[in-house]
């Protein structure tokens, strides 16, 4: 395996390291639809249950289907939450009751937490009933966090130690202990009254003398978390400060839970993914397992919007209808402007909205932020002035033609520019995420512009 | 603090609950202004480094010059290492020799490497010489790995253990250690050859009963990492197998340093942020903090390239000039089509590039995907359709206006959706990022096609 994965090193994109070999896929879907449920068992069994929720999100619904009924007695609770929510429905509604019970009883409760949150009411209960008792009262208590808090996102499995505790006393516990939670890499320090006050790592723990104080060696980097933080922003704090395990507290600054970082780069995975779909218009919960119609739903209300938006532009380009009558090029040459002045606009978002999502850019910087945006929309708009007024002036042979194609440019690079980190930091003050829907504001924006600049010089210049 | 956090927790966005407040960062400018050296020291104090580092990214040059002078003293090497790239060199160029020696000499050799890969000779000359001989062998080492590999994202520093030794030997072992790093997760299980054979995580080690073989308390999960892995292919594995840490491993397996998951998180973040702003079409090493000439220098060249794009719409709408000369009411319809056509070119293709990225669209499921897109732009251009068609008909009572805009629509919504979807995998099938560059291309199809429809149908419907 070690030295399969040496010899394709560094080998580029075409050939994944990682991840599902495609020739494994098509073998298990091959077994599946001749209904040999031994080879597909025997071939699905060394996957990592993240790479079997991969495999059944890929094949098509008939293939699932076949490869649920053969091998789905031997899901277990890490498949089920690995698989996407819309997947993980419809398997969900095709494993027996017995199965289902079996392979949820075996999950932490913060993921059996992920895994029911967005299912329905019947299928939630039914979940909940094959927890036992004390497992049930935790998820349930678990749900009374807002969505996408840290109270949802937390692990109530957490390792504590009085803070008079030395080094030995803790071993000797942990030793002692039977329920310790698979990973975990802090002991935390709480007062009687059940506060975090620091945490100490377990490889301090292992390389001091026993006799040693908890207090004496614990970690500068400790931060608690509030349960009902956004778990946006707990993923920041865990890129930006790099924490492996952080405790969570209540109002009250109990200590509730601890969320360790693979939960976290999960987290920030997801809000990046959102970020990028949201920026281009697309619902953030469409998935490549989705099917046409779905796809469609999801993509329609912005190509609606985007419909009338246009239709600004077509009113504009409507008031010069005279002017295009007398010189007909202009209507060839219009979408120029317009069009390069999307792609400023789009590539100024972009820039603004990750800024945002970063921290990078806020009320401090800001102001100096649009400034420069001014200017490199000025000094770019100059540039392709040139380029394109020359060339305009050459083709037609009127410079009249090169001076309009110019100054609309370079007018348009400017409101793209600008329209580009604007937009985005209006949203932000208002509450909004900035990645929604700005590219469609952006581009209806230039597109107005380009096309309103162009054909007014035209009308004052050229007739 | 606590407090503080939880009265604002789930405030949503414009109270920002990690990361700089604003008012600090006036603060330091202010007093720094004044050259107030000890207030800028006192403010500065309490900073996370990652923080102090973004505070630097978001001042201005001059404010920056300010701060470096009267606090740069007091600066650390997890500063520089936090540090954007652009402003590293100059940080760096503006510190005094005997600070920067200092600075660099706390640092992991990953860090160091992380620092001065990108530096110019003479910078990276002067760091190295700063190091004492071992640091400096040790970097040197890593910089021999090829850039992006995980043989330059590890560290180092291990620990190991014989496979054939106790949990008590261990423990014993790590106590009298003296060099352990700062952050370890796992002992290596190392064979006579120094291949890693599996781990054994600390909290194991700490619960197990002294006399247990390290043998019999290993992981599942382990898994080796060729040196020469790219490392977004290792940010890859660590999300998708939740790995904590994972050995490196050189040509001949044997064991060259550890890779942990905050490093593999950053490596994420970073690869999804070059992601976003390839498809915007903007330089991805492009920052907040870059004045506007490098702005402006970053983003020109795909806007030269989009201009060339967009004259082969304006070469395709000039052969219908007769056809606007007929009908000027053309030209103002005819955006409406294209502009559509890019949403859903763009939709499409995020969708695309981010399934890539994820790995969730490869050669097993491709051919679904590319029919599903095709289903689902016929849908939505037969909706699209229908609205435009109608209003055409009915605004310029006209019906055949309303055929020749709901035909080009449906036609322009198939190539969109499958533009965006086929550009992608032929890059990424060509060994090329999908991200590079792909919307201008796929908004060259749409706007192409989107003139080509129109005018086609308009000149054989209508004239």
């Amino acid at each position: 395996m070690a030295d399969e994965r040496t010899e394709r090193a560094d080998d580029g994109r075409e050939e994944e390291d990682y991840g599902l070999d495609p020739d494994l896929i098509a073998g298990i879907v091959a077994a599946a639809a001749e209904g040999d449920g031994a080879r597909v068992t025997a071939l699905m069994e060394p996957l990592h249950a993240a790479d079997i929720a991969d495999l059944l999100e890929q094949v098509s619904p008939a293939e699932r289907a076949d490869i649920l009924r053969l091998w789905g007695h031997e899901i277990d609770g890490e498949v089920l939450s690995e698989l996407a929510e819309s997947i993980r429905e419809e398997v969900i509604a095709a494993l027996p009751r017995d199965v289902l019970a079996e392979a949820v009883r075996e999950l932490d409760s913060d993921d059996v937490v992920d895994l029911i949150e967005d299912l329905e009411e019947p299928q939630q209960e039914q979940i909940l009933k094959a927890l036992d008792a004390g497992d049930r009262a935790a998820v349930q208590q678990s749900l009374t966090w807002p969505e996408y808090s840290a109270g949802r996102l937390m692990q109530r499995e957490v390792v504590t130690a009085p803070e008079h505790w030395t080094v030995g006393e803790t071993i000797d516990f942990l030793r002692r202990d039977q329920e310790l939670p698979d990973q975990f890499y802090h002991v935390i320090l709480v007062d009687p009254g059940h506060h975090p006050i620091g945490y100490v790592t377990l490889g301090k723990l292992l390389s001091s003398p026993r006799t040693a104080q908890l207090t004496a060696i614990t970690e500068d980097s400790f931060r608690t978390i509030s349960a009902r933080q956004e778990e946006g922003d707990v993923a920041y704090a865990f890129n930006q400060y790099h924490l492996i395990s952080a405790p969570v507290v209540d109002d009250d600054d109990r200590l509730v839970g601890v969320i360790t970082i693979d939960d976290a780069m999960s987290v920030l995975d997801e809000e990046h993914e959102e970020d990028m779909l949201r920026l281009a218009g697309v619902n953030d919960e469409s998935h490549v397992s989705d099917g046409p119609l779905t796809t469609a739903r999801q993509r329609l209300p912005w190509l609606v919007i985007n419909l009338f938006t246009a239709s600004l532009s077509a009113i504009v380009i409507s008031r010069f209808e005279h002017t295009i009558a007398s010189l007909v090029a202009l209507a060839a040459l219009m979408p120029i402007v317009a069009s390069t002045g999307g792609i400023a606009g789009t590539q100024s978002l972009a820039v603004a909205v990750r800024a945002l999502a970063a921290r990078d850019l806020n009320s401090s910087n800001a102001r100096r932020v649009v400034r420069r945006e001014l200017f490199a929309g000025l000094l770019n708009g100059l540039g392709l002035a040139l380029i394109l007024g020359s060339a305009g002036a050459l083709i037609f042979g009127d410079i009249r033609i090169g001076v309009v194609l110019g100054i609309a440019m370079i007018a348009n690079q400017i409101v793209a520019a600008l329209g580009g980190v604007l937009v985005p930091l209006t949203l932000d003050k208002l509450g909004l995420d900035p990645a929604l829907a700005s590219g469609t504001f952006v581009t209806t924006m230039t597109d107005v512009m380009g096309f309103f600049a162009f054909l007014g010089l035209a009308t004052v210049i050229l007739l």
